[in-house]
Formats: C-alpha cells, structure tokens, sequence
C-alpha cells in the first residue's frame, strides 16, 4: 500500500504534526508514505512527489508550516485538471490519497472520491467553518496567538486613550475574530455574520468614552460587511462617502471611526502571524490524532470520509457532507459569547 | 439575591475568568456578589467575606490565581466545620453559594447541598480527573507551559547526550503527564494508572541509545506507582533496595535511572509552575462560559449541580455525581494516545 | 521636595519600571513623587496631576504601557504653551520635573531647562535613535517581539513558496529593523539611512529562487526612502493616520516586488505589537536602575542632565547635547551586521 | 585552512548562533570549518570530528543547544589528556581551535595555547562569571526565562497566601539569581557572595505578612552558604548526580523557613529550563558577531585570545587573564540592584 499525502490551502501551524503521525501510522501497518509537494499542484503536469523517510518526520512534530508546501490549486479549475491528477496518482502508483486542507481542497478530494480515488480528507482551517467538525487543524493556535496579540495592545491603547482597531482572519466566518475577541478582552466586535453598522460602532466607542473608559479595542473579521455598503472584501472599490482605492479594510474602518468619533484610532493586521510558529499542545494532539485516524480509515477502507472531530472523539464524516456548507456563527452563539464581554 | 463565591484548592489560571463573568451575570440580573476569601476557610469561624465591586474583576480575565485567595480547608474535617459554615451563611446573608474546585471543593458543596445550602459547583482541576465534565479550569493552560517546558528541554539534554525526567502534577490521574508528553515530544510516560517497571523504563532508554538517538526524554506524573514497591507518594519512605528519605521522586528515579543504565541523567519538577501565569484563549472562554452559567443555574434554582462541559456544551451535572468517583486514564486512552508517541 | 513626573511620546514597555523605581527612590529620600498625566498635556491649560501613593506603583515593575499616559502634545508648538507649562510647575509646586520620552519630549525638556525649570530626562524609544546613550526604554523588548514575530513567518513563508515582508517602526533610524531582521533570520533588510533601490532587490530575491531557496523575507523600517522616488515616508494627518491616499508602505513594497518578481508577495505592518505587553528583563532592570538614577540626580542638582547608560554605567548627559543629533545606522554598522546574515 | 570548533560544559541557547556565524565567516576567508564533537571529548582518544556543511547550519540561528553536543570532560584531568589532544589535531589537521565554553574550558584553551595550539576562545556561561567581558552567551536568554519563571509564581503564591522559594543556577555567582529575582520582582534575593542568615530571611518574611502581603518570593542561588553550616552546595557524584543523602538546597531551605516562621511554604528548582529552548534576539545577533569576531581573530593571528564584549564592542582579552579570577557580585553591585526592589 502506498499513500500520498498532500497539504492544501494556507498553511497553519499543527500540518506536520498531522503528517508525521500518519507517516508512523502507515509505517506501523507496512504501508509506504509518498509526499505529493505544493497541494493539488503536485499532482498536475509532471506532478512532484517523493517516498517519505522517518528522517523527514521524525522532529516536526512542533513545527509550523508543513513540510510538504501548499498551494491554492484547485484542478477543477485548470482545463484537464482532473485527468492529470488521475494519471499522476497511477504513474506514481498511489494506492490511497489523504488531503489535509479546508472547503477548498476537501472540495476537491470529495470530487475525486466520485471520480474512483480512495482518499481520506484531514480538516484544517483557522477560520474554523467547517461544519461536521468540532476540531480543525490550526484554529487553537491561531486563537491563541490572536488573543496574545490583542493582549499586548491594551496597555498600548490605554496609554494614549485610543481605539485601536485588530484586524482578524475569517472572511466567510467569524470563529476566529469572536474568540479571540473574547478571550483578548476586546471591548467591540465585528463578524462577516453580522451586518456592520458603523454609527453605532461609533456611539459605543463614545459612549465608553463618556463613562470614563480611556480606550477601546475593536476586533473585526477580514470579511465583514458593512450596513449601506456592499460586501467589504479584500478589494475595497467604491465604499461610499469616502472614496478608497484599496485601503484594506482595517485602514478604512480606522478612518472612518476617526472621522465620526474625533479620537486618536490606530489599526493593526495580524494577517500571516496567525498563521506561523509552533502548535500549541490541543493542536499538536489533535491533528496527531486525525493524521493516525486517517491511515486506519484508509486501512479499514473507509474513503470519501473526512476524520472529524465530534464530542471529544474521532467520527468520520462524508466528505461531501463536510464541505456541503460552511459552518458560521448563529446569532445565538454571538449572543451567548458576546454575554462574556461585559 | 446575594450569591457568595469561593475557590477552594490548589488555585491556577482561569479562575478570576470565572469569577469575573459570573460578577457580570449576576449583575445583569440585579443580584449582589460577595466574595468568600480562602475558600471553605472563609466560611468558618469569624469568616472574611466582601460584597464585590466591578473594579475588583473587570480586568481579571487573564490573570492567573484567584483574586478570593484559596485553601485546602475542608468544614467536614473540622470540628462544627459544617455548623460554622451554614451559621456563616445565614450571618452574610447569602441566598447562594458558588463553589469553584476540584473533586475535594466540590465534595463539600455536595454535602453542604444536602444540609440546605443553596449551592452550584464549577469544576477546576489540572489533573482533569473529574469524570463528568470534558473541561475543568486550568487543565488547558497547565498543558500548554507542561509541554512548551518539555519542548525547552529537548535541546538541552540532546546537547549532553542525556536522560531527562520531567516530573509533572498529577496524584491519581495522568491526564496531564500523557498529553503533555504526547505535546511536547517526551519519548517515555509514566502516570499513575498502570504501575512503573523500572526496569523495563531502563530497557527502553538503553535501545533508544543503542539505535544512535543521543537523549531520552521521560515524562513522570507525580503519583506514579513501582512494581515491587509501595505507593510513591510524595512521602517516599522505604523504598526498597535503595534507601531514601524525602528525596522526591523525580530525584529518585534519576538515581535510579542513572545507576541501572549507566548514563547521565538530570530530573526536573515543573511544580508551581504549572499553576502559575495567565490564562489560555480556551481557559479564559470556557471558564467564562461556566461562570456566566453557574448565576444561571441559581436564577434556574439548578441547585447541587455542577456546571459541567460535554460535547462542547454547558451541561448540569448533579454535584453528587460529579465527585463519585475520579476519572483516571483507561488502557485504550493510554493505548491510543501512546501510538502517537513514536 | 515634590517631583512631577510625566512620560511623552509613544508609550512603550519599561516606562512603568522607571516610573516605579523613581517612586520608591524619592520615597527613600522622603521626596513625594506628583503624577503629570498625558506627558506634557499635563502641564497645559488647566493641567492633571495627582501625588503618587505606593499602591499605584507597587505592582507596575512588568506592566506595559505607562499609568501616566501619554501625548504628543509639545508646548512649544502651542500659543503660550512655555507659559503654561512654567506656571502650572509653579502651581502644582513641583520643585523639580522628571520627564521620560524620546527626542521631542527630551528636547522640550531641554527648552524647559533653560527656561529655569529643574528637569531631569531619563531616554526612552524604541527607534534606539538618541545619541548619547547605549539604553532607551523599550527597544531591547520591541526587539524580541519583532524578531520572535519574524521567527513565527518563517515557517508560513516557506510552505507557500512566498516574498514575505515585515514592516517595523524606524522613521528616521534602521536600529530595530536591523536587528530584529538578523535576530529573526531575515533575508533582505531595508533602512532608512540607505537608499533602496528596487530593482536589486528584486534580482537578490529571484538569485534565492534561482539556488533553491523556497522562501525570502524581507524586514524593512516603515521610513525607507526609494531611489527613484520621493521620500516613501507616511505623511500624517492631524490624529497620526495615514491618509486615505496613501497605501502604506508595506503595501507598495508588495506590489511593486510581486510585478517585478512575478512571485506570491505577502505583507505585514508589525506596528503597536512593538510597543505593546510586558517588558522582558533587560528593560526591567535597567528602566528600574536609570528611573532611579533621575532622582538621584535631583538630589544631586545635576539639573538639565538625562541618565544615559554608557559602558554598562550609568552617566549624566547634557539634554541639549542628547537631543541634538539623531543616531542613525553607520555603513560601517551596517556592514558588520549585515555580514552576520548569511 | 581548517578550523576545529567545539562546544564545552553546560549548555545554553546562543551557542549555535555563534557556530553559525563562524562557519559563514570562516567560508567567507576560504577556510574549511570542522565540528569537534562533545567539547575536548572529540579531541581525545579516537576523537570525533567531521567538516561542516552549510545545510548543517544554515537555519540554527535560532536553536537552543549546541549541534556539535557538549562535555564537560577537561584533558589536563584525564591521563596523557592534553598529548591526545595535540596529536587529534595534528591527525584531523586542524591549524587553529575555535574553543566555545566557561571558565573550565576557556582555562583548557589557555593551556593548550602555552602548548603551542592556535586557539581563540568564545565566552559562553549562564551565571555570567566571566571576569574579563560584559557578555557571556547565554546569560540574557536565562535570565528572562528565569524572570518569566518567577512572574508565573507571583499569582500562585498570593493565592495560597505562601512562601515560595525559586532556585536558580549559580555555583559561584549570584548574577542571574540577582538579576532574575529584581526583573521577577523576587521580595527577598540570597546568593553565594553573600551569606545567608536563615534568621534574618524568616524575619524579613514575617515582617512582611505582619504589614498584610500576602506573600513572599524568595530568589536563591544553588552556591550559597549558610551562617552556621558548612558550605552547602550541592556535592555531585561522577555523574553530576546529586547524592541519595542530599536534600537538595530548596527542600532544605522549605523545610527551615516552614519551621522557622509557621508559613506554607513552597519551591521550585529552575534547572535545566535555564538552558533550553530558543535564544532572545540580544544573544542572537551578539553570540554570532563574537562567532564572526573569533575567525577574524584567527586570520589576524590573534591566537590565546577571548572574544569578549566591552563597552558594547568585541575586544580581545588574553585567554590567561579571562580565566584567572571568576566575576562574581559585589557588595556594591547588590546595594545597586537591592535598592530597586522595594
């Protein structure tokens, strides 16, 4: 048996921990690990891949990033896409296939799966909107570094009597931006599920003010839209009563607070930090868990399944119910976690 | 309604998480906070208590400790310890109580609900051996400086072609040796449930050696037990063929160690420091969350209950049940997540 | 005696140290140490001031920020702003002033000096870019968080095959920059004190990719001046913010290298990270011993002096002398670092 | 040219950047760089070396530890040592000796330059006890994790209402325990320069909890000596080991201040966490420049040489000198630093 193994998507720390124990696992049971290098796209036109070792595993259990690279490919986007893939995975021979990656790459193996490959998907996302998983590789970490980031900025903010606006990961979905707003003691908070109203971020910004409170700390998701606006994405055309010309989102909002509240605002974009560095230790478990249970369905035969994590325990789940739809936040949820700002 | 709350045992972070939210809560219902200082303590004999105001806990939520301080005192290993703490009660007033702790804390508000009291419990222990709830206060964060210690040490002891042994808490569970081993790469654990051989510890450090890898990690939960020996407590006793008096057990497993393999080997104790420092993103959430819910289940008079977490819900637990019995590692968890280790 | 005490400038880590350390200092000598608040901001129109008690201090040694405030408020950049300053001294009956801050809040300290005020400057910025000291308050942290944020892109960069630029604060001085790109394992670094040319850039960046390199990072200071083109500095608007028209210099960076180099270009504005969270060590102690040293000097009637640290001692220096020329990167420093990147 | 390079006594972060560094240098000039393994253990006997590669070093600036391994093993202890010495380095045809360590094998290095060797040593030692340079490597990166190590007590010790002791590395000197125990904000500092009287701690902690702290954080040296007992430093057996009968300093000192003064009393022994993980950005960029500065020593002849740091510059200080007295605290350096305590 021999499997290839492929990592898809932005990359997030927690990947190689999942690789490796898949590696150990497959090794346990006399199966042969191919590497497939840079996502999809190892496995279109010449295609890139190479017998793993245990040398290549054995310390990376710690490691950010993922040894095998990554990329956004997407075959059923490129003319013959699929057929190359299916032609690589015979030339090189590939008896099973695990795709660790998000909506997108899941997306892509949930296809192949109809088209006749036996492959097993491994959940990761720091937007963490899957929505047949509690557990997706690399949400924890980000959290936490988030949430240590919006730590550092209250005694910055505070000195000088500012808003000081965080930009967060999360364009569909605002796990990321909620949670850590929570746990970072963020006094405002903006998610793509709510539709955003700027006047009343402003009199809540106001109102602290007129209470004595010297600063505020607004988290906000990437991909949140704004009320009298159209969907806020990354390229910000025409926005209205200012005109911008790709400011990001993090400067707009800066500039428009500014405007109506006459304070100080400063904005940061914690973009790819969220992404880099060691795994925290759920992560590092967890995704050595589901990198594991991904060889033992390939063992058991269990394709077409995505290893999701439900109450606690490894359960797996058709991949194309996983990818069916995102997984956002309810207004329940908000309400719930919002109830712990105070 | 005027709500007491404590925390009582070995304190650690997440719990000014806790008390801060429930102070929010039950603000928003109009009801008045007290603070119960030293735990159990500060319902007996003069008692110390303190109606609580927003400034005391509005920027607690990552701070490590208790604000209300702790102790291991328990009223039913007092004499009149139950008359002085319901005499307390009725003297300040207080329609409720809330109780923070582990399966000692939470015994008493077991028996205390029973005698009348008005009482909800919140869970907190670094040993997560409370067996009906997936989360207790402080488990996460005690786990992540468990595993980010072990990870400082892997340089260090390949550096002196060492062994080295990282005593870690835990007395009758070892929920918090495994998974932070697992975490942090430690190539051999040893915890409470399933007795040591110290011979067969040996054996495996000596064909690690034999197979060129320079080092050997081990992992140790305080509680551990030796075959052919009595119960290692922290009072290590007669120890058998190596006398010993207080030595600690860290240091008596690196003599041991070092005297049947012939090799250099260093023993450190993380101690306190696994009790020390702020919270994670998920300690401060989840104790929030618990916090927040513990004024719930009084507004609900959801008395005697715990404010467990199962499937990743808020779930009432009777506080009778909760303490029944410890939840220790099982065979199969220990088998599972050992496969993780190579 | 009553000595002010105020911080101006951009706050930074350290400053509570020295405010601390100054408290307990005077209080030895039974001077009572006065609160300016908001830096010079202080000690316009009606002025705030407050006398300091041990418990506002007592706990600050690790704190970031400043229990000051802060401005940029510079009286000499207002009507009768001298004035005021010189007549409030006189009101609050401060007999001497002790100010913390960088170039601007050291060199209105200077002008207040010889205006007759007894002042004493102790350096602060994390820009490192005072002259006549080998320590100012915050850079040895800003330091650490810059190169440990690099450290965390590492990894992201790699997997994704990608350009990865780090912006870091620096105006007129490469210091941070500098450093933080070697400590951080930076490949490329750009300063303010040397003229970029683009074009080389872009061709180091393809002769990595041409020898295998998978990744470039690139730490640039946000003053960096083009070849080619005016001056890339940010121009500010009357809060600080970059104005709308303007993209942002990491932004530029990455457009301008992803069309030259035709790769996957990423960007990030480190920004009030820098300033941010607690203090480490370094920045403790010697924050401590120099806020001590201030008053020290009072006593001392060593008036118009800022306590440098030279030579690992530290030295009273002219504050006309300190703030008179900038410290910028030498060639000659540049070469001996840059030497270290290979 | 060939250069040995070689790593003595205990390690700490830093070393490897110093490596590094020196390999680049040392291709820079032509020169050919050898790894000799485990310190002058690789020098004797068959020895063991192997010529260095860029891939072995190219990304370890940032690693903890040593990639050449360490001992403590001195040839002028060892029979014919320093004869087996000089004819492995005429064997592997080394012309000079980079030699990275403390006092012990700065002091070998000394030796073997009056031997005839050209040698250059590099100053490494977390108790900073080096009389002849203001950085050792090492030094700073312990220093903040001690300092970090004792924040994290801080909110465990008041919750408890205890004494908490933290032992700290430091044989002869007291400088990191000094320094950690004021940037940890440590109520009361012991070290080896000055005695300690076990009375006059007890008394400063009752002093304490009689004007309502709750707590104390008690700072200690391994090397310090008590009024009224011999010496007590810890006697290490063949192996380091501390001895069965042994204690060990923090139980010992538990144990008296427990008796002495009625209190919970808790502690903790740093240990080898002093020595992992990951250098800070100052020991870095200085461990490499000295890294660098030792070739250039090399190729100007400067043999029997110390690259030590002064007044911020590398300067040479003669290997003899380095080593002939320790830098240990001065009566006046503790006055110094004790006096920012309060």
């Amino acid at each position: 048996m021999r499997i290839g193994i492929l990592t898809g998507g932005g990359d997030c720390p927690g990947l190689n921990a999942a690789i490796r124990s898949a590696f150990y696992r497959a090794r346990k049971y006399g199966y042969e690990t191919v590497a497939i290098y840079d996502g999809w796209k190892g496995l279109i036109e010449g295609g890139h891949t190479e017998v793993m070792k245990e040398a290549d595993v054995k310390d990376i259990y710690n490691f950010g990033g993922t040894i095998l690279g990554s990329s956004r490919t997407n075959p059923y986007k490129i003319e013959n896409g699929e057929k190359q893939v299916l032609e690589n995975i015979k030339k090189h021979k590939l008896d099973a296939v695990i795709a660790i990656g998000g909506e997108d790459t899941l997306g892509v193996a949930a296809k192949l799966h109809k088209a006749g490959v036996k492959i097993v998907g491994i959940p990761k996302t720091v937007d963490h909107d899957l929505s047949e998983t509690d557990y997706t590789i690399g949400f924890d970490t980000a959290l936490n570094v988030a949430a240590e980031s919006i730590d550092r900025l209250h005694t910055t903010a505070k000195s000088h009597n500012r808003v000081m606006i965080v930009e967060i990961m999360g364009r569909h979905a605002g796990w990321l931006t909620l949670m850590a707003g929570i746990a970072g003691g963020a006094h405002i908070i903006l998610i793509p599920e709510k539709k955003v109203n700027i006047d009343k971020v402003c009199e809540k910004v106001l109102e602290r003010k007129k209470r004595g409170e010297r600063y505020t700390i607004i988290a906000v998701s990437e991909g949140i839209e704004m009320e009298g606006h159209g969907k806020e994405k990354k390229k910000l055309d025409a926005f209205g009563h200012i005109p911008l010309t790709d400011q990001g989102l993090a400067r707009t909002l800066q500039a428009l607070i500014a405007e109506k509240t006459g304070m100080d605002v400063k904005a940061m974009v914690l973009g790819h930090l969220l992404r880099g560095g060691a795994p925290n230790a759920y992560d590092r478990i967890t995704a050595a868990k589901i990198g594991a249970s991904a060889v033992d369905y390939i063992k058991e035969k269990k394709f077409g399944m995505m290893t999701g994590v439900n109450g606690g325990k490894v359960t797996p789940v058709a991949l194309e119910k996983a990818v069916a739809k995102l997984k956002t936040v309810k207004e329940e949820d908000f309400e719930l976690l919002e109830a712990l700002m105070e």
